[in-house]
């Protein structure tokens, strides 16, 4: 094809790539009357850089930006297909374009090589940015986000170092609090309420987050709930290193194999190479197990009930989101090893339950509980369990936390077996082993299921701030001594709370009007504001109202003054599990016949099918309902347009089967429901 | 010299030594009696590999051996010094002497090269093995200790991977408890106290250890307990990526300077090489700073007060002693920013004073405030406090932990500074910064201070048991009634104890008999034995043992059990402190001239001397108090035995300073009394 030749003859043999910086050239199309010709906007970036659809919204002055599909490829660019897409197209274009050039790539080293395509081409950078320069690019700061002047926008993203750009970024600036819908779009939504919400900033190592204090404040409730919860079952925390030989990581192969491709490798210290690679734990049990083998040596060092709460690495080369697919992450992992697998089953189920209570119970998030298939469990165990979740906007299932039986898999391996209770003439026994991790994901299926366009709404359990105190209502006309005791009484207010352990706080900031303020902490998401002006003043009472409803309620400055606001908060908290349960029940349908399941899942639900319990059809069902291509829907993680249908869990609540029910998928006969859904 | 060419021919040339494994050369003389010739003992090992004296007494069988002093050097190999001492000289040796090599070296590969002397020789592995033949070496397996069969050396450090030899060493073992004297050595009695008692495991990954329950328990109570208070203070805990890019962490030239030689860095992921290496933080200063500049936009936004638990990576390349010096240790690291000095300088102290807390009301260990010279205050910082605690086996003063005030210097120098609250029309003001930090290390002074030859001895307050009800005199004349209401009145014991907060746990195992019971429990530093037999059902009492004086204390079973136990508990963590205190008293001396200052240094003292504060002086008493050749003071640190007295702080309690009072090393007058001491 000739068009190819033009970009193509600028490139270096592709034999050079070992060390080139991936580069990524996306093609969005903005919204328009239905009749205008859109413009596309082609983006070229390194791979690392975030692209929000909003900054490009933004630059370009267009709405809702999202990645085109085929039909403009080849209408635009006579290129059959998106994936085929390269620069050597731009060429055939038959009409009108933009082109987006990263900041990020125009800092790079001008002799460094790039990598387009996926190393089909390789090109110098200097030549890459000459050769773009005939379409006349705009230089974008894409992470540089559109910030407004008052301080709400004090979590939003913004380049540190670069002070220069401060203000132009202000005079940009026009929008207060969130400016995306989550009905629209919905990763930027996500993305914007969590920095803007100062619940986590972006760092500037790809893959890494800042989990600021109203993030961890969640994370240290949920640590003690478990915590207390383990310790009753005997469990005791310990701490092991974070680094691993390699000779102890490849220990287990099978298990190691899941892990291998995302360990992230130490090789020197100070200007010395390491004689040895040293890798950090993407997870604990070749940690760990030979220490068990060393200290389990009767039956009576049986049970063995360890766990750490830690961090962790895999380095995953997909798009990271926050909190979901971080690099590094928080977790717990429990490790634990029994005389009787009986005993290690009992435990499982124990710890699935607590799991189950983290996510109902404190981060008010419904989830459904079952047991993961062969093919979905985790590597080098006997069965996982999980609960399961749900995100509506996207209709995806999201894994909230497995708890896994391993069997004697690994203590065969380590060789931890101890006498027979039953005297030496019997077998020696290996011990029954489980393990189970809960991680910080937990947050940010919170997040995305309960907060709204208004910012953040979060579970009054797990809350930093439970109530924000607010005076209202002073004016100008408002007397000195007024003034004085709508202040005073505020204040009291929130003492007598913060007395009965309600996590109150007062917002009585001079500079900042009370719209500023609720707008503010309505970002933020604390469950009440509290409204104390003139008129409540006079009537001896308080208008709390509701994040997530707006709804007030009128409660006197009585004795009863706590257990109301106790009761406000309980009421909430049971409500927002209330409404997200009514949502997940809504969208999870049995479906069984194939000819509705691609529907039902394109109507974003999750899905109960009889099923024959056999791997293939597993795969089947998942290559069956991928989307090749369904159009306007953007995503930022790239697999997830395409995505087919993954076997969730198999329920432990199941609905009958009906006599001789066959498997939704092949002829044979069904054993049981299992739920399939499009993922995280 | 002559002697120096037999081995050395065989070396390679120096040039080729980049990843070449360094091995260590140690002269060890045994005991003798003052007529015997010793019989010198050379270890030729990796310089990873621990060398533990028992394990070198036991296997040569001689009695104490310790690092020769120079006069055998001289002796025995017609080698001048320890210091110039190489293979070579064996050449020349005048009598018998033993060979030791490690396994582990014998288990590197045979083609690896090898580092002797700081590189002076390059050497293949085989090429020395073969060398050091005829000198008949017994190899050693230092990794395996000298362990009993008896479940109390289940903590023992032993090769968990050659199961076959686990029956030698079963075989081998004579001993139960800790083997070595304290007195005698030290570092050897440390680490036995540590692994048989079961507070830390030896890890795979040298410099790194395993915090097993015993010892992350007292982490979790110094966490709470400084959690609450630190809390309080308004201080929001957070968590940043344990990962930093090369560009921020070289943004402070001078703080990193200190750190550089000590940082960990990740250049590979999977199979992919990163494009630039990345950091693992030493420390978070350049980590958060960044961000601290994005948050605080308004004076309003101060004080920025956040902490974090976390995990650092300092890659020492001393020698690493458990909880001292380790490669990953877990910490505290609070940064908060200030709008004035006075606010910074009093969080400052008052942190200090929690640390202080935390050393001497949990973990009943004295230590003296005071601030660090300008020599030994942080990096990048303008002053740092410190408190300061004492070793009495060694003399040696240890630094507990340090609370800085950094001034402006880290906010101009990442610019985060806000308009003034006067006004616009005066200067922008940069916050003033502290940062402060207390690790995992407290844990390692706690034992060395108040454990014995018996084990560990742990105090109540961090003590994960604070109380073990053992069953006693039940022999094979017992009635089983009687068996069964000891143990159940016992266990009724236990848990009105569990009731009342105390830590309780009772041991009802019918496979030991007390005695075992007895040592195995005063090994794990529980502070009490509850001992419950005949007798003491019969007058319904218990008798309670104090774990640090084995004073035996009768206490009746009636309502005030509960109370009583816990004031028993009181006293015993009060008389702990005390005896440390006494011992930190006596031997913290005021010396006015310098003749005495090495007398007194050398009696284990640390000093107070009249001081000009200049810091060629420190310098100087530093280098004039080197020992440079005690003799048989043995250390497993070999920095240790020349080491000269660091100014450890300059107290905040003073003895006044008489007028005219001239500094102890110097002509120049004296400006303050300043704490002096060999340290870790």
């Amino acid at each position: 094809m000739s068009v190819e030749e033009t970009f193509s003859k600028l490139c270096l043999s592709s034999s050079d790539n070992a060390d080139a910086v991936a580069i990524k050239t996306l093609v969005f199309k903005p919204k328009t009357a239905k009749t205008a010709v859109p413009v596309p906007i082609i983006v070229v970036a390194l791979q690392s850089t975030q692209t929000p659809s909003n900054v490009i919204a933004h630059v370009t002055k267009t709405k809702d930006p999202r990645l085109a599909r085929d039909e403009l490829f080849q209408s635009f660019f006579q290129c059959e297909k998106a994936t085929e897409f390269d620069l050597n197209y731009l060429e055939a274009a038959s009409s009108e374009f933009s082109v987006l050039l990263d900041n990020q790539l125009i800092e790079t080293d001008s002799e460094k090589k790039l990598s387009l395509n996926e190393g089909k081409f390789i090109i110098q950078q200097s030549q890459l940015v000459e050769y773009l320069q005939k379409y006349s690019p705009t230089h974008v700061d894409f992470s540089q986000e559109i910030v407004s002047p008052a301080p709400a926008a004090k979590g939003a993203k913004k380049d540190v170092k670069k002070d220069a750009k401060k203000d132009g970024a202000l005079e940009d600036a026009k929008l207060i609090g969130i400016t995306v819908d989550k009905a629209k779009d919905f990763p930027g939504w996500y993305q914007q309420i969590l920095t803007k919400g100062e619940m986590l900033d972006y760092y500037d190592v790809s893959g890494c987050y800042i989990l600021r204090p109203a993030s961890y404040a969640i994370w240290e409730t949920i640590q003690k709930w478990f915590d207390t919860r383990i310790k009753r079952l005997g469990v005791a925390n310990t701490y092991f290193p974070m680094f691993v030989s390699n000779k102890v990581l490849e220990k287990e192969k099978d298990h190691i194999e899941g892990f291998a491709p995302e360990v992230a490798w130490v090789t020197k210290a100070g200007s010395s190479e390491l004689d040895e690679p040293i890798a950090i734990r993407p997870t604990s049990e070749t940690v760990m197990y030979p220490y068990f083998a060393k200290w389990i040596q009767s039956y009576r060092d049986l049970p063995l009930k360890l766990n750490q709460w830690n961090n962790v690495v895999r380095w995953e080369f997909k798009h990271p989101q926050p909190f979901l697919r971080t690099r590094e992450f928080l977790w717990q992992e429990g490790h634990t090893a029994h005389l009787t697998s009986e005993e290690a089953q009992e435990e499982v189920m124990q710890i699935l339950d607590f799991y189950a209570g983290v996510y109902e119970e404190l981060l008010a998030v419904p989830v459904i509980k079952g047991k993961k298939t062969e093919h979905e469990k985790f590597a080098g165990g006997v069965f996982t369990t999980t609960c399961e979740g749900y995100i509506p906007q996207t209709g995806r299932g999201i894994q909230g936390a497995t708890s896994h039986f391993l069997g004697q898999n690994f203590s065969k391996m380590f060789n931890f077996s101890v006498e027979n209770p039953l005297g030496s003439e019997h077998p020696k026994l290996f011990a029954f082993q489980n393990s189970w991790g809960l991680s910080t994901r937990s947050i940010g299926v919170m997040v995305m299921i309960h907060s709204d366009n208004k910012g953040l709404v979060i579970p009054p359990r797990v809350s930093q701030f439970q109530a924000v105190i607010i005076p209202v209502g002073v004016t100008s006309k408002t007397s000195e001594e007024e003034r004085t005791r709508i202040n005073k009484t505020a204040k009291e207010i929130e003492s007598r709370l913060l007395n009965s352990d309600i996590r109150a706080t007062g917002d009585y900031r001079d500079n900042y009007n009370p719209g500023w303020k609720f707008a503010n902490w309505e970002l933020k998401g604390v469950p009440l504001r509290l409204e104390f002006g003139p008129k409540d003043l006079q009537q001896n009472q308080v208008t709390v109202v509701r994040r997530n409803d707006s709804k007030k309620i009128i409660v006197k400055l009585d004795d009863h003054l706590e257990l109301n606001v106790q009761e406000i908060l309980d009421v909430l908290q049971q409500d927002l599990y209330n409404a997200a349960k009514a949502k997940y029940d809504s969208h999870r349908v049995i479906v069984d016949e194939w000819n509705k399941f691609v529907p039902a899942l394109n109507a974003k639900n999750v899905i109960l099918s009889p099923w024959c319990g056999v791997e293939e059809c597993e795969e089947d069902i998942k290559a069956s309902s991928s989307r090749k291509d369904d159009g306007e829907e953007f995503e930022e993680d790239d697999k997830a347009p395409s995505m087919g249908a993954k076997s969730l869990c198999m329920p432990f609540e199941q609905p009958p089967l009906k006599l001789n029910q066959k498997c939704i998928k092949c002829e044979k006969k069904a054993v049981t429901y299992c739920m399939f859904g499009r993922s995280y």
